[in-house]
């Protein structure tokens, strides 16, 4: 054996093998592979203990084949946390996690991937070198929901499919007999994967705003800084979550935010120092909802740049860019989108 | 340069960068980096549309700042859907995908980080190179529940911290204050997170098993061939979709089953084929509803073998493992547990 041939032929392999595996472990893989991850995993975070006392017993069986229970509802239950999973990468570009914070009705899947079968926001940050943590609010989903009213002080809402058609604006009406809906002209939103969507509603509560805050917040206190990319209902959460800890959240993507602190009462100064970026779909100016929504943000936007703030507006039609619903996460141009906020976190250096 | 002393250090090098990532990519990184991941996601399944009508109107301003809405509460709903989400590894070294399945008044947070922070199952089993898929039963965490008595018949049943104490063997009398608490001796579950243990909570139904089960159905129809992993309550799920499916599943290791078909009434010899492993943890003779579960469950696997089946028992205690409470996965010890089962199926071919 010829050494020196053989160090020819072993420094060709180290070549094949560095390209394959770049120093200190498997940044990037082939396309559709994600770049190494380091850890993924989940928590709860926030909440508290309650006692129920004065319930009547019952008895169960709780699987067939099991002996019956004798059950005393009273006692001690863990409430009110919220629920967080993660995927930390093995060389982040991100350079703090990002966060997807859900929308009213739904959970942290609303992230995940999309009702077609496509890859959704998730694996979009994911791809693009960021740690993301996507959590479901409190009372829904993983994060579980407690006794009413005994706990939560009402009822819960159930969405119909009726409302997640005409709210999300996939068209103006909903029918029973899918050959019957009218959808919005040139939605983006794939109609075939509408019952699909569906699956992913979560029952909520009207009167737990103070306590998801409080979830929220501690979530907030844990795992940031961050840059926080939130959806809907979750807007006035983030918005909050921001003005009590205003160095933790180093930008804030609000897509269609429903909600947010009232500008004439609240002091907007702290959050002066927070990039923020609101991003909006079509067909809003034809929804009285979704107008009157856009009419009180864009208020509290131009308050906060009253107040020294930093924000943003990503008008996607303006932009050129048609026919996208509340849900654009889940639309078909979903990643385009996702590129634009990449771009617009980039450009503020959050991303190497 | 010595060109053989240059071969020599390249060697170790290279040794050294072989170990790190082996040929064909990066399959196992570094200590505490996953295999390449190829592919995450989650997905609905199941299910079906149901129309309530009759129910009264209500209005309800969903969050602050928002204009309130009227709520007709009737109307088209999906429900009884079951939810997973999967991991998929760019090289699997599992010959088929690996299905964990929970427990009653849980979901499958059960199989992630541990309440005290360590890592769960599916994290032991992605390391080992399965593609890991991990759900919520129906009415659980992400996959939603529906309104009662309109559509599930009876109301949840929420779990004391009491009931968890004492039912999963962490000790045998609960009490508020921490201090006045009994434990098992010698347990493994890491008592101070208990709290934390307790958030993962979910309600659950007494009345809903025939629609969790087809739900289980058609993720074996979905997913499958697979092996199964089920937690108690889940036994009884898993053990009747083999009924159903046998040649869908390769293995089934029922964690302390807490219920099963009726062997006087049910024909097994359709499970003749797949290997099945029941693991017990400790002291369950101590506690009346355990030992009276084992009996039943003993009984099964005698009736199961009779008919030409193949279950086999690891009984941890016996192995002369102590301490494991009925939350085995979440014990200090649970990757030992996991190495067992893991040896188990690998034995069978199952895993590379």
């Amino acid at each position: 054996m010829n050494p020196v041939r053989s160090l020819k032929s072993l420094s060709s392999l180290l070549a094949a093998m560095a390209a394959a595996a770049t120093l200190g472990g498997c940044a990037t893989g082939p396309a559709g592979v994600l770049p190494a991850v380091k850890e993924m995993g989940s928590f709860h975070v926030g909440g508290r203990q309650v006692t129920l006392a004065g319930l009547p017993e019952k008895e169960i069986v709780y699987s067939p084949g099991s002996p019956p229970q004798r059950l005393n509802p009273n006692g001690d239950f863990s409430v009110e946390q919220m629920y967080a999973r993660y995927t930390r990468l093995e060389q982040p570009k991100g350079r703090v996690p990002l966060l997807l914070w859900h929308g009213g009705g739904l959970s942290g899947v609303t992230f995940e991937t999309k009702p077609d079968g496509g890859a959704g926001w998730e694996m979009f940050f994911l791809k693009e070198g960021w740690d993301v943590f996507v959590s479901d609010a409190m009372e829904r989903g993983r994060a579980s929901w407690a006794r009413y009213p005994e706990v939560f002080a009402t009822e819960p809402v159930f969405r119909t499919k009726k409302e997640a058609w005409e709210l999300f604006r996939f068209g103006k009406a909903y029918a029973t007999d899918p050959a019957q809906r009218t959808a919005m002209p040139g939605t983006q939103f794939p109609l075939a994967a509408f019952d699909q969507f569906t699956k992913q509603s979560i029952p909520r509560w009207a009167t737990n705003d103070a306590t998801t805050q409080k979830a929220y917040d501690e979530y907030v206190e844990k795992v940031c800084p961050c840059v926080i990319v939130v959806h809907s209902q979750g807007g006035n959460f983030a918005f909050n979550a921001a003005l009590k800890n205003p160095s933790k959240i180093k930008a804030l993507v609000a897509v269609e935010p429903s909600g947010s602190p009232d500008p004439d009462k609240a002091d907007l100064t702290p959050l002066r120092g927070i990039p923020m970026l609101w991003v909006w779909g079509d067909y809003v100016g034809e929804v009285p909802f979704w107008r009157s929504v856009r009419e009180r943000q864009d208020r509290f936007m131009a308050a906060l740049n009253r107040a020294g703030g930093q924000g943003e507006l990503l008008d996607l039609p303006a932009r050129g860019i048609k026919g996208n619903s509340h849900m654009m996460m889940m639309d078909r141009n979903s990643d385009e989108i996702a590129g634009l906020i990449q771009q617009w976190l980039k450009v503020r250096g959050l991303s190497r």
